[in-house]
Order: C-alpha cells, then structure tokens, then sequence
C-alpha cells in the first residue's frame, strides 16, 4: 500500500544480526514464537519473546538478530527494505532470505 | 512506525462510506467478520467479505463503506488519516467514531 509492503514470513532459526538505516520495523506475530535480541546504544542487549498476537516496533538504526523456533509474522516496511537491513554481521548462512521480498 | 499508525479497532455495525484523497488504507482481519462495500469508477458496488486472517488494500480515491456483525481489525495508514476520510456522504451517525485514532 502506497510505497509501503505489507510482507508475511515463515520463520525458523536463527537470523542474522542487521540494521536498517532508514526505516522503523513493525513486527505481528500471526502465529508460533518470534523473539527478538536488540543492541543498545550502551552495548548491553535486550530480548523480546513475541507470541501469537503481539506486536513490536524496531527503530531505525537499532541493530536487531530475530531468531524463532518457529513461526509466522507479519511485517511493515517500505518497498525496497532488505530482510537483512543495510548492515549485518558476518556472513549470511545458508538458510538466511536475504530479500526484499517475493511476490505472491 | 516512520509516520505511520498501526490501529487496531473493534467494528461492529455500519460505517459510513468515504473516501482518502491521498492514500490507500490496509486491512487486517483479526477475529470476526468485516465487510467493505466499494464504489467502481463506473458506478457500480462491489463488495468483500472478509474474515480472520483476510487483508485487503483501499485504493486511493475509492469510496468505501465497512461494514461488520462483530470484529476486530488491523489498520495502516499514515498518521492523521481519519476514520472517517476527507469526504463522508451524509450524517455521522452517533455510533461512528470519526477519529485519527487513540493512543493506547
């Protein structure tokens, strides 16, 4: 909807940690468990566990490792955003979508 | 998130229909029923019954009426849309909430 996507995502495992540099992040549990480690500016983390029903925003800017023993969510983002922000760390495992989306 | 709302509203009865001049309007479907009854350019209706689970995209411009027996939605808009849009036909019937939203 206008220049925004409106995506859904099966996930499971471990995702890797990313930023996006312009965007906020809204996140909806549709179903299953969906967490959430986020970096603080200090350097210490916090961990979110989002079941079905919940929501969360990730700021923009913030680094952020999702990670779920299954699940699927429903996110907000402008068209264009990558899956794994405009930095991650490391290299990308095998099972890690990094995308901007597929269509339905 | 960025200068949008996530709202969530418990419908129930007739809306009224309107129309945003400047932006589309994306539904959720989070329990119960929801209907849209939409305004073709040729002057013909078209409408769609949505239930849990169920998304669907208002054109800009589209006149629309919601209508529901009992349900609650999901919306994105950008801040300050009104509920109500930027043009209504008729009176605002005293159960309708012609709002931008309410902070939780």
């Amino acid at each position: 909807m206008n220049d925004y996507d409106v995506r859904v995502a099966h996930v499971k495992g471990e995702h890797v940690w990313h930023s996006h540099t312009d965007t906020d992040e809204f996140f909806l549990v549709l179903s299953g468990q969906f967490n959430l480690t986020l970096r603080n500016t200090d350097g210490t983390e916090t961990s979110v566990e989002l079941v079905q029903g919940d929501t969360y925003v990730v700021p923009k800017g913030t680094e952020h490792k999702p990670s779920s023993p299954g699940g699927s969510i429903l996110m907000f983002e402008p068209s264009g955003t990558s899956t794994t922000g405009d930095n991650f760390d490391g290299e990308l495992p095998d099972h890690v979508d990094s995308t901007t989306g597929h269509q339905l």
